[in-house]
């Protein structure tokens, strides 16, 4: 499994994605989930992925040309004219490849699956964020969802729906992040860090901010120790409840 | 969909489960999850269901003898010498109850699947708590992991892992349950009020309280309010974090 959030604030675009993926308890290793392509001053385009890792890393290379020779490479993606170009771009291959990988057997339909948040800015236009299903439809952020999950969404929701902000600065959302992704990592093995993070700020086309923090990683270590205090103080600050018989 | 947690306090044993069912989300209703025997003085069992309700039903009804005309009606788990051979009772009413239904087909084996939680005490024992798989197997309560959930787990379990605490009273218990209950039902609308609680103090072998709070019940309204201001307090007092490229 994965955890991968994509916030859309004011400030700009915010991303945020574990490392852990497994084919079974017992073979578990670490990969990047975030891909980045970069004009910079012209576009920036963040793309995460969750599912099947075979079919995440096709779509990537696909996208990156990889068929190709390393000299006449020329990502379609850092040309096409807009975000929801480069989301159906992203949608129409994902679905290629699930539909290749596939033909084996009738049950490979959900084996094979992977979801994906695409999110960016190019010149001359707002920053965009596409929720792309396996099925090559997608949906796009607004400001009543203006933030995504994919992977193992269940854990980190409740504090997202409760505390996420569209004002929040950067440094509040990734705060905010690592209290989610803790959360998950604290009840699902299959979720876990290194956690890679990346910040667009709108209108500057080029990463503001990104970086990793690791397990032993002083700021993730702190909210967790932290946070578990923080609940307990909450739950005891709400008002007490009667029970009868 | 539906949620149930039973709780192994020191001072004893405390239940909750929701009530809504769905067969679609074009079709839902209310049912309790919850089942009481009560000897006062010599026994109390609590169970709760989460799964196919034709199911789980059909499991309650048997444990009540149903099949027979009502004089004629004692319930074997009303003179079971142990919560242990209880539980077995349930579990295998559960597994003949799903071998049953599944004749129909291949597919029908995850359909007609149901979850207990069995918890209760009987005179000169302690109180046991038991998790009752579909298969008729089940694991108990421990020190270890003092607290079982069923149903739609995810969304309620971080507060849960977080702020159990066996030393708690069955106000604070309480309190808790309608925190993970409400952060489930705020996600998921397959998870639904009224809720139905159950305390039983240990060694008293009868109901210290039980109850139910509606929608509108001012006690679930009020943590409701005031667990997202908590939760966006708590956040801020934690430690910044820095960001940097």
């Amino acid at each position: 499994m994965t955890y991968c959030v994509g916030l859309m604030l004011k400030k700009g675009l915010v991303f945020m994605s574990d490392t852990r993926t497994n084919a079974g308890l017992d073979n578990i290793s670490t990969f990047k989930k975030m891909k980045v392509w970069e004009a910079p001053g012209e576009r920036i385009i963040t793309l995460l992925s969750a599912g099947n890792l075979a079919t995440t890393q096709s779509v990537v290379s696909l996208l990156e040309e990889r068929t190709k020779s390393p000299e006449d490479r020329d990502p379609a993606i850092l040309s096409v004219p807009s975000m929801f170009q480069a989301a159906r771009m992203v949608a129409d291959t994902l679905r290629e490849i699930i539909d290749e990988q596939s033909e084996g057997g009738p049950t490979a339909d959900s084996t094979f699956n992977a979801t994906m948040i695409l999110g960016g800015q190019i010149a001359g236009y707002p920053p965009k964020m596409f929720l792309i299903y396996p099925e090559g439809n997608f949906i796009e952020a607004s400001d009543d969802t203006p933030f995504f999950q994919i992977g193992e969404i269940k854990y980190g929701r409740p504090i997202l729906v409760r505390a996420f902000n569209e004002n929040m600065s950067f440094e509040e959302a990734i705060r905010l992040l690592l209290v989610s992704f803790d959360s998950t990592m604290k009840a699902n093995l299959t979720v876990g860090a290194p956690l890679d993070y990346l910040c667009v700020e709108s209108d500057t086309l080029t990463i503001s901010a990104s970086g990793r923090f690791s397990e032993s990683d002083p700021a993730l270590q702190t909210i967790s120790e932290n946070w578990g205090a923080a609940l307990q103080s909450a739950l005891e600050a709400l008002p007490e409840v009667k029970i009868g018989d």
